[in-house]
């Protein structure tokens, strides 16, 4: 069994929602469909989703949401219209409508999120009723029936760890199921959602919970590309790569789908496949627990901006035991996160993203370092970009330091800082922000022309 | 004023103080010297200090100790008799032998502090006399009159801080100043001696204390080396080099002393030079707080193996704020001290002695890693070995890294981990150890040939 889940602009509008039924015919093993909510048709629309939280925000303030109710049935009728469904579904769909804006409105978080949920699970409605109009078994999923079960956390839930369980018997069920993304049910039986993304959330644990061959993620691109396509022109696409290259080349250009969505299917070692809807020929960019490395020892460029380094140095530092862990202290204590430490004997440098440093005050946290742990130096440096390598087989091959070295050498990049662990996938350079683009195209040709 | 310490051999015998009287009297400003216990005069000799532990080992088991009085009285006597000094000298140093003998046992570590001390405190009498004979102005400074000051820590004391101030006082005084390393006085009275190697710290704090403009380290060799000479023949001296470059040399083959015991003249920037009593005409190695670059980026290539790497990794690390934290607490907790962190994404690799994983349980320790931070793989890495190139003038100087990463892929050294931070001085290189010499080579013939 298959799990391939639709983004909003594949559910967009009637067309959009032929190509989403034959992509999903096309293959037999394609039975348990996530849908979104109707996204943008072009360019300055607004998506259903915005449309609902500004229905939820009027109704909350006491106002008539006439025009927002009538704007997401008119949407909805639309496509309905334009897959020659009768009325009868408009009619579901705004009674359904109507019933969530009469409910309790006493918890602001609990009535948002029934009013947001509304977006995928009318859509879901619609795309069974679509596909049973052709004579096709098919039938909406009703997430709370399903036992997709969720913690209370209105827009920020977690899915509970019985819900995999409840969600397994799916498989048992025969034809072509279509579950509504984005939300779920508390164990009190208030609907909750995801933080927003989520449908790629609910995507992932149900290609968990049936332990799917694959799970198909198609949105409105044809694959992951090698590097930021705004620095590099026609990047190369990635045709497969690992889940530890992938998170290796989060930090830009290679945000398809937020990673965080990814940890169930990570953890049962489920393949991911990122296809477009409107190119469904594409193969798409795979992402599996392991690949053949071959000669592709590098898969990717990926680069950042707007670090910057919190620089510490004390005679004898290293022989001073719990030194980097009280250090750390004090950024938890403050609320940082950091990316990476590259020390030095005598010297730690931790990076972190500028903007968490302008939460805090900085001099109040040079001065904290100073006072508790008696340092000689505390420096803060802005303005800084890292960029990686990565790549499985990296690892094992001799010259790539050095091929990479070289290209930046010959650009004319400083190399500020470099990190590479053992067991790596990735090598880190951190530079001058400023010489960024001149260093993802110099590693781009060295590696990929 | 100059302050000048001189090691064990350079006070073996009379021939050797010899040499150290006329090193003192060429220049009128070492007018501060600290003097060690005789040491080995022929390679299978036994140092005085070491005599004086059996000795005290004896009175402590209630044994007769006079064969090993008799050792450590015939050791002055024969260097008081090769400098044409009376026997009266002697009769002094053997009253004091034995008036610390005869002195309260129930206290072990202080009763061994008492007689360890008796080595450097003979050696500065008899130098002063030996100086005195020839009509020189010089006098044996007694540490309790001057007012070194020590916690109560019998042999690992550290220096009180009021200590420098009493100190400081000896600027005032005429002449030549004999002053005994290694050992002071508690504020009991008790005498309390440094670590080993401790004359160095004494040397370092009377620097400190009167301000010198030079603290003169004298020892047997000429300099200290670019590499290690077991490793390359013949490396090339540096004749001067930071306090940071010294002290991200020191993995290895670069211990001429110990980096702690100049941490007083590191806070007073006073400059270090380590010469060679036996060749007081080669210029050393200066040791300063900073130094002209021009086209000397790179003083040295350290190496050091035995080290290991603990790899843990879990997916979505990076997004857990306080994980880094609550690794190194985890470590701490067990009594391990860690070199480097260097770190992708979803992983993090501590760099760590080998042999302090012998002391714990590995077993223990990844299962609390795996427990308590609920990560997705942890395993441990022996033999490994780091090699680092050290310059102050790396930080700003483009290509540094692709000339050593190209170096080491030319001799076919395969690069597992590489760590430098910002504002730093060194970048260093983690291989296997079965590469280590291979890798020096290759970085000393690229950077020095």
């Amino acid at each position: 069994m298959k799990v391939a889940k639709f983004g909003g602009t594949s559910l967009a509008n009637a067309e959009q929602i032929k190509k989403v039924c034959d992509i999903v015919l096309s293959d037999p093993d394609r039975r348990l469909i996530v849908v979104s909510a109707p996204g943008k048709r072009y360019k300055d629309d607004i998506k259903v989703t915005d449309l609902l939280i500004s229905l939820a925000e009027k109704c909350l303030g006491g106002g008539s949401a006439e025009a927002e109710l009538n704007a997401v049935v008119a949407r909805y009728e639309e496509i309905a219209q334009g897959l020659n469904l009768s009325n009868e579904i408009v009619k579901i769909i705004s009674d359904d409508l109507k019933e969530r804006m009469g409910m309790d409105k006493s918890n602001p978080g609990k009535f948002m999120d029934t009013l947001k949920a509304a977006g995928e699970d009318n859509s879901a409605k619609l795309v069974a009723e679509y596909l049973k109009s052709k004579g096709i078994e098919a039938e909406y999923i009703n997430p709370k029936d399903a036992g997709m079960l969720l913690s209370d956390e209105f827009g920020n839930a977690r899915v509970l760890p019985e819900s995999f369980d409840h969600l397994a018997r799916l498989k048992d069920r025969s034809g072509i199921m279509i579950f509504p993304g984005f939300f779920g049910y508390s164990k009190k039986g208030d609907v909750v959602t995801f933080p927003r993304g989520g449908s790629d959330i609910t995507g992932s644990i149900l290609a968990a919970a049936v332990k799917a061959d694959l799970y198909e993620n198609f949105t409105d691109v044809d694959s992951v590309f090698a590097a930021n396509p705004n620095i590099i022109d026609n990047p190369k696409p990635i045709p497969v790569f690992t889940y530890r290259e992938m998170r290796e080349l989060s930090y830009s250009g290679f945000s398809v789908l937020h990673e965080e969505t990814l940890e169930p299917v990570y953890r049962m070692g489920i393949p991911v496949c990122i296809k477009n809807t409107n190119n469904p020929k594409a193969p798409g960019t795979l992402i599996t627990p392991a690949r053949e490395v071959g000669d592709n020892h590098v898969v990717g460029i990926a680069s950042g901006t707007g670090f910057c380094t919190i620089y510490v140095s004390k005679y004898m530092m290293n022989r001073e035991i719990g030194f980097g862990r009280r250090l750390l202290n004090i950024l938890e204590d403050e609320g940082l996160s950091y990316e990476h430490t590259p020390s030095g004997i005598d010297n730690i440098s931790i990076i972190l993203e500028e903007k968490q440093l302008d939460k805090v005050n900085e001099e109040h946290l040079i001065k904290r370092i100073k006072d508790e742990l008696n340092v000689d130096d505390v420096t803060v440096e802005r303005g800084l970009a890292l960029v990686m390598i990565v790549g499985e087989g990296m690892l094992r091959t001799v010259g790539i330091c050095a091929r990479a070295a070289n290209a930046l050498a010959k650009a004319g990049v400083n190399i500020e800082m470099i990190n590479q662990g053992s067991s790596e996938v990735s090598l880190m350079f951190g530079i001058r922000a400023v010489d960024s683009e001149k260093a993802v195209k110099a590693l781009y040709n060295e590696f990929f022309n």
